[in-house]
């Protein structure tokens, strides 16, 4: 077996900081006076004792690379880990949690999943509510940096493709996460402050404001109240329209327009498909609106625009239940959940460039057919790709797909029933929020759920977050015996 | 544009042959004694002549080659023109149906879907039950030659990995669809009358007999009464399990074993897979019904295995509603309807050997990513397997999830709830005959859907039976450009 002390280590040390972290709602519930603040304390003492151990323990074996098994763990291990002590607060906190449940919140908001278990948010001490939001945060500024560094790394889910773009430390893993973190934090940093604002400016409170933001920039889709969004004034959604979409647009385009060049930005067929597939969805849903629910306009469109894209980005915030706007609404809501925002953001589930690698491919294919002796190479962005990414992106759907039908089978299993089963799986692998049905719909709640199903449900955050291969591959003999 | 009298003259020749083969259910209504048969004669005249006259005005346009693109038309042209014609007896005859019902059900008969939209079918004319069991009988044997000859020469879905099998006219398409229809006839009538004499001995009634065994033989589903299995005795049960599971292995296979070989049979790895997984989902079923259920031990492993069997050959006969064995049992018929039998059989949807492929292939990734600079080739019965099956068989799968998203949300446009919708539109694509929910569940039927639903289920029938890409590729631009 290889040395698992470099991957420890890294784990340790991330633990530590993440218990560090707990600081900040404590010093939250402190300053409003409420008592809340020991649950943060002791929480925080757990978890940065363990992770500073963990790290002591295993400082003595850490070399500057990590071998692409190492890199496995390591991704997986960081989002096993953390969940394990996020719960922490959930359980000795006012919430007073079964650990199932806390360990399902923390995994839903480190993997900016965003489904919670909780009612009554609004009544929840301040502390709890800004380490829900600092969760997502911290989760998604963790995805970008997986997406960019690891993924690429590990070749999984095509996302090699975008190995060449803009950093390169010479395969040193570590090194390169580093200084990605450190050219996205203050790009991320500067999204969520003017978030933040702009909700202030439209009428929401500084709190309120503040955390929303977090799980904006996110797209992880946890809210301060049980009304998520359906709370604020229009001017507050579209403001969210915004910068759910500014989330799902790749980060390193924005690393570009910083460094003074938005052409990329602006020639990205990524960013092309992705807002198209929203704008029609938005007209499609307001046509129907209009034909079979309301009469006016703009409350049609603002709730058609905020619903598509708080799905189609994953974030999840409700504000309006869409399941009561028909079935053909219904139908188009579950599906839209599947195709995800863009690869490099801190959008999830499949992802529209996998749609279009998937579609190039298949064109391909028909010119192949009608043309048996000519040659035709698949194109995306213009560059023709080969043939190890497209079969990389197919695996990822196959087992996107496979995964998704096991998942629903499990749950189906455990007494949920059959639209719950697969809204259930769906939301949970594409990290989306809002499943569908009476108990997990947009007005519903996870909280009633049985607890295997709880637990399998984290799982599915999990594996979907890391896209599947990322975990899979710990789970192969040969992974261990390399 | 090229030429398409050799495509009109070789379905005008298939459409007069059909025309013909009317005159078996007008003879079995006149010796029944019932003035049934005249509404057939009409229906007879009518499509005789008009093959005849198709036929005749393109003859001299035939060489004896047909090009790629002809070659797709041809195909999907067959499985247009034949439910056009087939609809008349229901349109003219005693069920006096609306033309939109006759062709659902004759689209249903020909791509041996099985989803009925009559009630009462106990009460038809004779001659409308034997044409509902001919018209499946046809499709069945129509669909092993495609898959055997078309299928492959047009690359569609990896069915290029079965080209080499057993048969070679040096790319003469029509001769070799010929020989191979020969070779198969004997084997496909063979195995009916062994079907029909083994329901009779069960106790089933003569015409049930004969129509039932049609239908079995080629996947089909369509009963001749609205209870379906559930009206038999168990021995009959037992029967029909045995000879769906014939239908849905390669009939190359039975082929050999003729030929004095039982090895190719005995040896096949996509058998075998099949096989284990009906193996395995009915012990887990008969588990589950004994846990939940019921005390019984045979009736609940006979119905486990009836149904299994039944949905995963894509038959669709209904011998209990197990939608009411709870919510794991749903969720899993759902899936195991996408799973599907063998290829180059009766059987439909996704198919065993593009399960087998695609995890082949995702095996190979994974040791690719464990030792990247390895070379890790998927294999399929022991051969190498090229990237081009690969990615055919990807693109198949992907085209299958999109499209049945697609009809999913089309169905739901139509005013469908959310399960009616999904499940419509993956029992239409993947030919399998019920639906789940109240409406087209196991007990339901189609008949109470609006019209452009059943133009939609009808077209996603064609699409699933034709394995997508035969009917996309003619809506291409340049399909008709070459
Ligand atoms: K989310
Ligand atoms: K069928």
């Amino acid at each position: 077996m290889f040395d698992v002390r470099p991957v420890a280590y890294v784990i340790g040390l991330l633990t530590a900081c993440f218990g560090a972290a707990m600081v900040l709602p404590m010093a939250y519930d402190l300053w409003a006076g409420n008592g809340h603040w020991a649950a943060f304390a002791e929480s925080a003492v757990i978890t940065a004792a363990t992770g500073g151990l963990i790290a002591m323990a295993s400082a003595n074996g850490v070399g500057d690379r990590l071998t692409i098994q190492q890199t496995f763990l390591l991704t997986t291990g960081v989002w096993v880990a953390l969940p394990v002590f996020g719960a922490l607060p959930f359980y000795l906190g006012a919430t007073e949690a079964a650990y199932v449940d806390a360990f399902f919140e923390a995994m839903s908001g480190l993997t900016t999943t965003g489904s919670t278990v909780f009612t009554g948010i609004e009544d929840m001490p301040q502390g709890l509510k800004l380490w829900r939001g600092l969760m997502q945060w911290f989760g998604g500024i963790g995805i970008i940096v997986v997406a960019m560094v690891f993924l690429p790394e590990l070749k999984i889910g095509g996302m090699q493709i975008f190995r060449s773009e803009g950093f390169d430390t010479m395969g040193k893993i570590l090194p390169r996460a580093g200084e990605i973190a450190r050219s996205i934090a203050n790009i991320y940093l500067g999204l969520t402050a003017a978030c933040a604002l702009a909700y202030y400016a439209g009428g929401m409170g500084r709190a309120d404001s503040v955390v929303h933001a977090m799980t904006t920039i996110a797209t992880g889709g946890f809210a301060n109240s049980d009304a998520s969004f359906s709370a604020f004034p229009p001017a507050v959604e579209y403001t969210a329209c915004l910068f759910m979409i500014l989330a799902a647009l790749p980060f390193v385009r924005y690393v570009q327009v910083v460094a003074g060049t938005a052409r990329p930005l602006l020639k990205d067929t990524q960013i092309h498909a992705f807002l198209l597939t929203a704008l029609a969805l938005v007209a499609v849903l307001t046509a129907w609106q209009l034909l079979e629910v309301t009469d006016a306009f703009e409350p049609a469109l603002r709730k058609s625009l905020f619903n598509v894209v708080s799905i189609l980005t994953g974030t999840g915030y409700a504000s309006a239940d869409y399941t009561l706007w028909g079935a053909f609404a219904v139908s188009v809501f579950f599906f839209m959940g599947l195709i995800g925002g863009c690869a490099g953001s801190t959008a999830c589930s499949i992802k529209v460039f996998r749609y279009q690698l998937l579609f190039a491919s298949i064109k391909a294919q028909i010119r192949r057919i009608h043309a048996p002796h000519g040659l035709f190479q698949p194109r995306y962005q213009g560059k023709p790709v080969g043939e190890d990414v497209l079969s990389s992106v197919m695996s990822f759907f196959v087992l996107f797909t496979v995964t998704l039908g096991l998942l629903a089978v499990a749950l189906g299993m455990t007494g949920l029933d059959f639209i719950t089963s697969l809204s259930g799986a769906a939301t949970a692998l594409g990290n989306i929020g809002p499943g569908l049905g009476a108990q997990i719909g947009p007005s519903g709640n996870f909280g009633g759920l049985n607890d295997t199903a709880k637990w399998l449900l984290a799982a599915g955050m999990l594996i979907g977050r890391l896209e599947l291969l990322a975990v899979y591959a710990i789970f192969t003999v040969r992974f261990w015996r390399a």
